[in-house]
């Protein structure tokens, strides 16, 4: 049998357990060219409360008893295309199921030797690129500049900010606990962690980055964004990559006023790093080395059993995770700790 | 004697004529290499409001007591300058007074035979040179987009349509008034015109754009602002010129929720014209044949005599004005209408 978990109905606000669904369904079928695996890893990700709405957004939305969509890691059982071993191990986008089939298209190759097969996913995958592509291409640091990021602890942000001090800038964060603030800062290497739960959001921030803010690399929305706006130097970049904290709203959250873009020139661009395909070998070639060297860290918060991931991604909105969220699927047969 | 009007006090909200004193000053002295010139015509924009304010802005406040600041365009009267003859037409920043002197390096000559003096200060001058910074190198737009820009029969909105449809673009207007409206498309050759009094806003973006916005320039925030983000389209560009309808808010306006940008990819981007004076030799370059050929019209809104400034300006406030608000202080010496 192939456990699945499916969308049965629209979350309003919240998502609950009551969205999802979870079937024992047959095997997928496997046909002349087709490659069979077994999902190791699922990575939960902001962005899927986006596509438990019917609302427009940029992708379209999870039908109604479809099994959820996910990033995955899995192993090869089967494989009726050359292409493919069983046991090879594997990159894809098969959701929230034990098993998933296909022509293999859709798969990327990993080597275990190079990292753990979980950063496939994580620092090495999507949420790895998000920071690349917003950081560098969009936000385009200078040595010397203040980049501000949100949710720092999290699987985007703490690459940003680690990202920016590779780049020569100070790093400083915006995190939900004294706890993840002191992750943030002493194990990552962020200048300075802003609790947003705790302190008086403009004046740390002033205290924070008394060179005025060069970059803020847009995480959550809400109040955070309003803050730094006011703490903006002139020609400030704004990559926008997600808002989280307006994701479960049920009625318009509004916005912060933007005149102190026009006052600053402050430019804000909103991303979808699907878009970016083409940054992935640069991202891979230079992010690979400095995982490998430590000067990029991670921390993953897995969970384990898919049915797990129900209540694990409504934890991801309430800030309950620290670190990349992953539901471990199956054993990892590479041996990591996730 | 040389009549000044003076900033008397900050206005808290809209500026009433208490905050103005109207002074007879003595003539300002002449020293050696300076040029005395008398103010023809005065520009009135809608920037002059920020420099009424203590609070930071992108440049600083005019102080209490100092004549309000302002473009003009003025005729010389005495001259200690090798550079300039008596006679002469110049374009300058001499605010709101009858007569100022410097030393001449602040001022532009005028070819009265190229184009009426007062479009030095309009559709030639900053008013103009916003429009085309904005549009151009921030909208970057191409043949067969959808440009839609508000305060449409302003000073800068009129030149952003005109300007779009010689670059091959449709070109939607927003405005206060049928009038208005009517003369943006009959007049101007705009595709169309929606009145934001009256028109259900995002209904009526989305019959005048029927292939969604592309580029936005962006005159006066609010109500408009935020219906045109639910018609914006993949990759859309908003040149952020000004906010005339927060200007004279007295709490803070909010602004409209900003998770379209990121379903759409938009970019936002402030801009300040007088950052970008390298851009000048090519926007008169391009922008004075266009003019002259009639190709891209203008409209002025004259009021005669300095007295008559602050009431002109706040009625700018209200959306009274219809076309490049002006201030006759005295007769135009090339005999132009204005």
């Amino acid at each position: 049998m192939n456990r699945q978990i499916r969308l049965k109905s629209r979350p309003d606000g919240m998502p609950s357990a009551d969205n999802f669904e979870i079937v024992d369904a047959p095997m997928p079928p496997v046909s002349d060219g087709d490659v069979l695996r077994r999902t190791t890893y699922l990575s939960l990700d902001p962005y899927m409360r986006g596509r438990m709405s019917a609302a427009p957004s940029y992708a379209a939305p999870v039908n109604i008893n479809d099994v959820m969509c996910g990033h995955t890691v899995s192993q090869v059982v089967e494989s009726r295309n050359p292409g493919f071993q069983p046991g090879d191990l594997v990159a894809g986008y098969d959701g929230w199921q034990q098993y998933a089939a296909s022509n293999g298209k859709d798969l990327r190759k990993l080597d275990p030797a190079g990292a753990p097969i979980s950063t496939a996913i994580g620092v090495l995958g999507m949420p790895g690129a998000t920071a690349f592509v917003g950081l560098l291409d969009i936000g385009q640091p200078k040595p010397g500049e203040t980049v501000v990021v949100s949710a720092a602890s999290g699987a985007v942000g703490s690459i940003v900010g680690q990202l920016a001090k590779v780049k020569g800038c100070r790093a400083v964060g915006v995190a939900g606990s004294a706890e993840k603030c002191r992750y943030v800062v002493e194990e990552l290497g962020f200048d300075a962690c802003i609790n947003y739960k705790t302190d008086d959001l403009v004046p740390a921030l002033r205290a924070a980055c008394p060179q005025g803010i060069d970059i803020y690399f847009e995480n959550v929305g809400g109040k955070v964004f309003a803050a730094v706006l006011r703490v903006l130097n002139r020609n400030a970049r704004i990559p926008l990559c997600g808002m989280i904290a307006e994701y479960n709203a049920t009625s318009d959250p509004g916005g912060p006023n933007l005149r102190p873009l026009l006052v600053h020139r402050a430019l804000i661009k909103g991303f979808i790093v699907s878009d970016h395909n083409d940054r992935l070998p640069a991202f891979l070639k230079e992010m690979t080395p400095l995982v490998r060297e430590g000067r990029i860290k991670y921390r993953e918060d897995i969970v384990d059993g898919l049915d797990a991931a129900p209540s694990a991604l409504i934890g991801l909105f309430e800030g309950k995770n620290f670190g990349k969220m992953l539901v471990r699927v199956s054993s990892d047969p590479a041996g990591g700790q996730g």
